[in-house]
């Protein structure tokens, strides 16, 4: 028997994928991505993603779980909106030990609806079920977005030469920043309004992690400049390039539309960060690292 | 502290969805019927579940995974179908421990995969994560199902003098029954597009659970021929009144049109027995049960 410690998530994954038949021809993305997309209408797609957080490994069990509702839905937020896109519905999945203590659950839902009211989409339906009394609980969330056709950016479209730029700053996540997340929502409909990303994703599991996904996934390589990248207070470059759960966006503009791209920024999100990072290079040449966040790796959180 | 446990299923998620502000206009069904409807098109809604199975709760840890993972597919199939829908996209979320056998999970995929290939509606992305070692396998489905305008069906729209029919045979699902789910969709999609149908839903707790759902959502009461249940080989009506996971329709047909129905469905089905097991009548006449499927009250399976 070979378990999954240890593969990382990535490996399992591509492990099971490669049990699916090949994708139908009016699927736009598949797995591999923030989101699936698949058609809608004459003018936008629908993005559909699900998403899950687990007591004891993203969230501790005495933690706020007015808090944790709002992580819950907004990390789908970010999903949605790192592909140019927004929310339009969400479905929400309760495992829960049967010692749960009900009033926690209510605040949790609590904490669920003030986001999805805060992002106009409702919450329409979902399912409990029962977990072993052993386990955490299991918040999975699933939604539907909409993007319009025009708008849609995918994380494996960067070129070569393209700039490498992050929003806000990063790192420190551990320390309970994980739980206050602000999608880049506003940010990303501007970027993508304006045809200025060329790739897109939003950073979960850290840029070590990220990073060289979306390489990979854009068959090209990609140099990072360490002293370059926007910390957050108290944080050391590793710690921006580890944490993960940031939920900031990571994306690639072409050379010939950065200065335009920072100057306008600068007047439009005059407080959201934004650090030219690095630059997409051949794949050859790419730098390599390892870390990140890994459920399947690591002990957490 | 008030745990969920012996809240029951319904209980838990009256309290939950109490926490939702009110439906916006334009959701056509929200919590409470088999799926959320919302619009899609001008000629069909689009039609949103989430279910999920547990190892331990919903199946043994020695179980045949390729079995499973029709299952975990086919149940949300079933859920289609009693609406009058079918399947477009699936999503697949894995809470995994971390000593899980990649494996097991391959060959859950592949029952997955098979199928979502035989209801046309393809596995288009998902999610892995870590869950506690001591917790089993949690397989979260996430779905999308079209349904034509004209063939939507709820659970909530019976009337009083309607008789009420079930398709093929109940009980008997704890002896293993319960993984071998053919939805009945053929079944459903010719009383939708007859309009035979004045309510369904599909069994899967149990008719003594869910008729009461049925009636209770319709504002009606019941009155059930115990005598009448259709039993699967070796089962006693206890069984089929309380076993659940029997993934067969529970419909009502107005007293005009039930001869017509019976006639015509002898002959488009010839194979899938077809029962009248009572009738609609008004509320404070109704018949009182207890027991049915509740992973919140029950050790199991």
């Amino acid at each position: 028997m070979k378990s999954v410690r240890h593969m990382g998530e990535d490996a399992i994954v591509e492990r099971l994928i490669a049990h699916l038949p090949p994708a139908p021809a009016h699927l736009i993305v598949g797995p591999g991505d923030d989101c699936a997309v698949v058609p809608f209408s004459s003018t936008h797609w629908q993005l559909l993603k699900t998403d899950a957080i687990v007591e004891g490994i993203h969230f501790l069990p005495n933690e706020n779980f007015e808090r944790v509702g709002w992580k819950a839905i907004a990390r789908v937020v970010s999903d949605f909106a790192a592909m140019g896109g927004t929310p339009q519905w969400f479905l929400v999945t309760l495992g829960i030990p049967s010692e749960t203590d009900i009033c926690h659950l209510e605040t949790l839902y609590r904490g669920m609806s003030r986001c999805a009211q805060h992002y106009h989409a409702p919450i329409v339906g979902g399912e409990t079920t029962r977990v072993s009394d052993s386990a955490g609980c299991v918040i999975s969330i699933a939604a539907t977005g909409l993007v319009k056709k025009s708008q849609l950016t995918l994380r494996s479209t960067a070129r070569c030469g393209d700039a490498i730029f992050v929003s806000g700053l990063l790192g420190g996540s551990l320390a309970g920043r994980h739980l206050d997340i602000t999608p880049r929502v506003n940010e990303a409909q501007w970027l993508t309004k304006n045809g200025y990303a060329t790739a897109m994703m939003d950073l979960s599991d850290g840029l070590a992690k990220d990073l060289p996904r979306l390489a990979q996934s854009s068959g090209e390589g990609f140099q990072l400049d360490l002293a370059a990248l926007p910390c957050q207070p108290g944080c050391e470059p590793q710690q921006a390039l580890q944490d993960g759960e940031d939920y900031e966006l990571l994306f690639t503009v072409s050379p010939q539309r950065v200065k335009s791209m920072v100057k306008r920024w600068s007047l439009a999100f005059p407080d959201t960060a934004l650090t030219c990072i690095g630059r997409m290079v051949e794949k050859e040449k790419t730098m390599h690292f390892s870390g990140g966040w890994d459920h399947f790796a690591k002990k957490s959180p």
